[in-house]
């Protein structure tokens, strides 16, 4: 039974983060099949395949060792974003470079790292010829741009799919230095406010002061979203908020957070927002409406046609996109100035919040998995402010559960320039993976 | 005496409109110079030269009748507006064309047109060897960037540029159909709202809920700017204003004005402004504050590092640029939000309103004129939500007051596509400012 080194296991992530796989770029199409190719490659023992989708292909694989043992699907994307301005990299974006023991390049942490640690999990458990838990995967090419071919894929392979678990390669650690398993994550609504004025721009000198310049009404509107103090201030957004239950405030009060450092991190003069509620609290657990971007005119003298505001709300569990849309639409309409006509269009692809139980055996499975790798440090339960679509997907289409067991951590500039993976996170994650899968064999076993 | 007709006079304004003078293009330089050898060429007859400023050279020319005649120098721009996009013109902006009695192409109006009358009238002028009025000349190439090397080229040529009136080519009257004199226009004073808040753009996801969104702070700011009915909320703003005086309100009266076809002109769903005046007393005669550009972040999930309006104020006579400008730094630090850093930040060439007596010889002498051309209508009093820098200059410079005599009218599409000058406008205009020169050689005389 041959270990592999962990210098091969570095090799074989610089030889996946140089695949430039970026979805949202037509031109890299070559790239993202090679992408799914390389996955494929590394889980033929697995029967693996490259499917079709109406957009980017997916890795199918599985290693069913008895049909009385319990089945999860290992999920994944091989995409990543762009590599975006390449003067704002230290080293090129898709020519993976290890400083410092960290692998930098576009994709390292979001998420080929982590993919690569689920995938040596299997490799092993293979060679190791262990059994107690049938493998799938699905690895996808999509999930930088939301995921749209995922629901229709699911609901086609459905069967072939069927598993008791989700346990999910996406996501991140919060923090490097504290183990963490998620059992949240926010929902996502998008929307744009649209105020129309005038029929087409007008000069401000020759129609100033005559008609309502949309600048000013979108602003009034964008100004109402909010109290001072920073609550969200649309009648209805927290309808169907709850306060988090006890055992869920306990976890969250048990978080080290150190407000100073997370300001001097974020660089902001100081925090704000919600009155009442930690800082911890209003970004893991309470609903937030931020407004993205605004837009109107340009930096000469005229009175716009209209303005534009891009806003997202991210949601918490029980609140109903469809529910915050039309509150907030009522309540543009109920603000909305004279002289302009205000709209609120809804973005496509709203997701709800996604939870998993803090007992679920899963959960439990990854705590423990944890506590063994990381023996000196009790891990946390944690939420993310962020959204994950792919396991509210899997929950509506297969009716299973998704436990977040990434390896990356959310400081590894995902998304941004120089990107990285921490490299002790590849034997880590291959050693905390395969705690869980055995742990997992026993937990999701059905009582007979 | 041989009389230009007036198919010569066309044939001269498309000759002008189609040099291609944009003064803000550097690519245009060439064309800059064509436009000013165009110019001095017709006043060749006296002694024009191109005069270097540091920036776009100048035509001056001038005829001196008698020492003991009064002088007038007349002011014109040489320079347009870039054409703009193409597409939006029905023929090419520098390839004029003339369609219904109208000459199309960038510059026609602003200020070519109005240009070519004035030295179409000195022309006739100097064949008929009329004597009682000197007339000197200042046509310069940079009125569309602000005129940035007037105010200093003024002090230099103070003396041979000594006049008793400014008779200004620039400007337009407000309608076709009704001759009028204009007696005033706003100033105008630019500035930038610039709201700072974290050090770099954050996910709003990961961050959302826990620091002060730029974009929800400047929307607060600029909707205080405004109180809901329209009045601007800036505490100190209309310090300086006056009401009119009881002439130049019943001037205002007298004005025809059609509140719901200017409405539908402008296709708003209904008009908006400083509650308690009429719509024509708020775009003549009351100051306003619009903004122009809000601008912060982007349409996908971010929380901006900084958020940016693009504000100009239009100001009435006595206003100080600087004490608005004031007011409005005081207002924005008093109701700015806590969270963020908000600065105001001034732009360049702040300009105070300009403004002429409705008694004073040269508006009397305007006056007479017109009624003497357009020998059905009475003229009207009229006033300019628009800048005029240039006026404002000669008055700072020389001493002197500008009559605004344009031939050019405010529908005429100045600074859009399908610019076009009124070609009956060359004959009227000749015919009007030939008059106006008669009867200023007597209104300006000095009593002995």
């Amino acid at each position: 039974m041959a270990a592999t080194r962990s210098s091969d296991l570095v090799a074989e992530l610089a030889s996946f983060v140089e695949i430039p796989s970026v979805s949202m770029d037509p031109a890299r199409r070559p790239a993202i099949r090679d992408a799914a190719a390389w996955v494929a490659e590394r889980l033929a023992f697995a029967g693996s395949r490259v499917v079709e989708t109406d957009g980017h292909p997916v890795v199918l694989a599985e290693r069913i060792v008895s049909p009385d043992a319990p089945t999860i699907l290992v999920y994944g994307h091989f995409d990543v974003q762009p590599g975006g301005d390449e003067g704002f990299w230290t080293t090129p974006a898709f020519a993976p470079a290890v400083r410092d023991g960290r692998l930098y390049g576009r994709g390292a942490s979001d998420d080929k790292g982590p993919v690569l640690v689920a995938l040596e999990t299997a490799r092993r458990f293979h060679e190791r010829g262990e059994q107690g838990l049938n493998v799938r995967f699905l690895i996808e090419g999509e999930e930088e741009i939301g995921s749209p071919s995922l629901p229709a894929f699911l609901e086609r392979h459905r069967e072939e799919l069927q598993a008791d678990l989700v346990v999910s390669a996406d996501g991140a650690m919060w923090r490097p230095s504290e183990p963490s398993v998620p059992i949240a994550a926010k929902g996502l609504l998008g929307l744009e406010l649209v105020v129309t004025g005038p029929a087409s721009d007008l000069h401000s000198g020759r129609h100033g002061g005559a008609v309502q310049n949309p600048n000013h009404a979108l602003a009034s509107i964008v100004a109402s979203l909010h109290d001072p103090e920073g609550r969200v201030a649309v009648p209805g957004f927290y309808d169907d908020v709850d306060e988090l239950a006890p055992a869920d405030r306990e976890a969250l009060e048990r978080v080290p957070f150190d407000e100073e450092a997370y300001r001097r991190s974020v660089g902001a003069p100081e925090l704000h927002g919600e009155p009442g509620r930690s800082t911890i609290e209003r970004l893991w657990a309470r609903p937030t409406l931020e407004v993205n971007e605004l837009r109107g005119g340009g930096a000469f003298t005229v009175i716009p046609r209209e303005a534009r505001a891009y806003v997202t709300c991210r949601l918490v569990p029980r609140q109903d996109p469809a529910h915050v849309f039309a509150a907030i639409a009522a309540h543009v309409a109920d603000v909305a100035p004279p002289g302009v006509v205000a709209a609120v269009e809804e973005q496509p692809a709203a997701v709800p919040a996604y939870t998993i139980p803090a007992d679920h055996p899963a959960v439990l499975g990854a705590l423990s998995a944890l506590r063994t790798v990381y023996s000196e440090r009790e891990p946390l339960l944690v939420r993310i402010g962020g959204t994950l679509p792919a396991a509210v997907m899997f929950e509506q289409a297969l009716s299973v559960k998704t436990l977040l067991f990434s390896f990356s951590t959310a400081d590894e500039n995902l998304h941004g320039p120089d990107e990285f993976f921490r490299l002790e996170r590849l034997e880590e994650g291959v050693a905390s993976w395969t705690e869980l899968w055995r742990l997992l064999g026993d937990a999701l076993r059905k009582t007979p």
